[in-house]
């Protein structure tokens, strides 16, 4: 039984790997969510003193670490602005990579207005800095293509439960072989247990103690589809349902749309505001009169709200995934035709 | 459906601290195991120079997280010895109290041995002394009565896949109103989200990012059945069947039980040795030729094993929980006869 168990964890770090193009499935750590991946990672390598490179865009899962460390350790951090679009000022980036960070965390996608950013660019502008490069996929496991190699990816933090299909308590943490982190977390390995520190070798270093197996084994399933159906075919199928949705929200007086205009790139997320309504209100409406689930108010990205101006307001966020359909947009703009009327 | 999810976080909270006897069902916080609870509960806790009373038979979930702050917060730490049953030598206990400690940490019940600490009585020295009282139940939650207001505990670790019967990857704190913790875990909680720092609300102070809600679904079924079924009448049924499993392997020519001697209290744990002969052979024969699933070698509890003096041999770890039955007790027992024979 124990074998058999051991199997599904490494056979889902073998997928995750051919996933992500990491090379040695022992350097994909499971964690309970993204949250304790990026903790992990951002704890894990600043020092005090150090200097580190954010966006405006990062979730509070970065921004909330990053602030602790300031105050406890005086590290310094600039977060990097985004425009109404939520693309990254690429020009400010590169001011700040001349001040020699230690580490250059971005988040892949948005989780506000579903704007990407250039990872692969802002990964060989790290490297060249010196910078360890940390990405948050929080928003885009699954949907959008991530190459740890060829986007110079030094840690790679991961939810289970989003595009990956698997069921919460899951997630993850590629860690580059050249990278040693202190773990964020000390306890029993099943392995060299008579030593007073965590072993050095993979995963187990950064495994301390009983792992969500059931729930990786149901990660393993999510995988395996994301693979066979492919990121790209899941991202276009996304990306067509989000076109559809815009298409039919940004005609609908007071309806004011975030992220990216119609036909560029971007995740499957779809946020807005309506003048004079309270995003909440929206929400609960969708849920009781139609029962379409969004999200209102405030989405643990403070600085997003700021960059777009929703920081009083808040803002309705409408999601698609893999499985979405057509009909079901089209009953999410009808409801919202009707809830604006 | 949020408010679905919440009700099965709220409920399966409020069974936790029927069980535990906490006033507050927010004072208790969900983790990804019992390993995460005790770093949560010794890394917020401790700071520089501070003096820790913890105990031989600490697992390396208390252990390893000691020497990493001994390392990097010159913390001092005793472990308090145990005698060859596994009972607290509480004079030398009493006289590191009389130092002053910050932390006094033990394990309710030795995860090698089965002893059961006097976790009342040392609660009771603890606070006398003026030291917070963390207590590992990782082997009792479920099987012993733990009342945190009468045994003077300020947190509780607790895992939801051994004796609460729920799945793994869900575990928890209780942690006292009077104490405050620097979070382990920085991010989102979906609270006052355009703070910095995290809101000081319980749980979500202690519970960033995404927790195991399907997991936690599954623990409060386990929780019902316990509360139902009563932890004292489990453990009688579980020790009724460790006394079997003892007077069945006692006489057995080169076998040495370990722990308490027959017909003393203990949790359903029988470990021993075999002269001559290697622990994960006897593991490996139980498992392929009786289907009878034990642990072998290292128990991720060096001192315990140092104690008993199996540092170097290791033991074969039999266990029963709520579900077992004589007809496997007995099994187990003829299976040791023919491979001693």
């Amino acid at each position: 039984m124990a074998v058999q168990a051991s199997r599904v964890l490494f056979e889902t770090r073998r997928m995750l790997a051919q996933l992500f193009r990491v090379k040695n499935p022992n350097n994909i750590i499971f964690t309970h969510n993204t949250t304790q991946a990026l903790n992990m990672a951002i704890k894990g390598i600043l020092k005090s003193g150090d200097y580190v490179v954010a966006t405006m865009i990062e979730h509070n899962s970065v921004r909330r670490p990053l602030e602790y460390l300031m105050r406890t350790l005086d590290i310094q951090v600039d977060y990097i602005g985004v425009n109404d679009q939520g693309e990254l000022d690429m020009q400010q980036l590169e001011a700040c990579l001349s001040k020699n960070p230690k580490l250059v965390v971005c988040s892949h996608s948005s989780n506000l207005l579903g704007s990407i950013l250039p990872i692969q660019r802002i990964g060989e502008l790290a490297r060249s800095s010196g910078a360890v490069f940390l990405v948050d996929a929080a928003q885009s496991a699954g949907v959008l293509d991530i190459d740890v190699e060829s986007c110079c990816i030094d840690m790679l933090a991961f939810p289970g439960h989003k595009g990956l299909l698997g069921p919460q308590g899951t997630g993850g943490l590629y860690l580059s072989p050249e990278i040693e982190l202190e773990p964020l977390i000390h306890g029993g390995t099943g392995s060299q247990s008579e030593e007073k520190e965590m072993p050095s070798v993979r995963p187990d270093r950064y495994e301390a103690g009983t792992l969500n197996t059931v729930g990786i084994a149901g990660l393993r399933a999510g995988v395996e589809y994301v693979l066979k159906e492919t990121p790209q075919r899941i991202y276009q199928h996304e990306w067509a349902l989000t076109q559809m949705m815009i298409e039919g929200l940004k005609e609908l007086s007071g309806l004011k749309l975030l992220g990216p205009v119609q036909g560029k790139e971007r995740t499957g997320i779809v946020a807005f505001t309506i003048e004079g309504r309270d995003s909440t209100e929206i929400a609960f409406r969708l849920d009781r009169q139609y029962g379409i689930a969004v999200r209102a108010g405030m989405h643990c990205t403070p600085l997003a709200h700021y960059a777009v101006r929703t920081d009083k307001t808040g803002a309705v966020r409408a999601s698609v995934g893999a499985n979405s359909t057509e009909q079901e947009v089209q009953r999410m703009v009808e409801a919202m035709r009707e809830l604006v009327r």
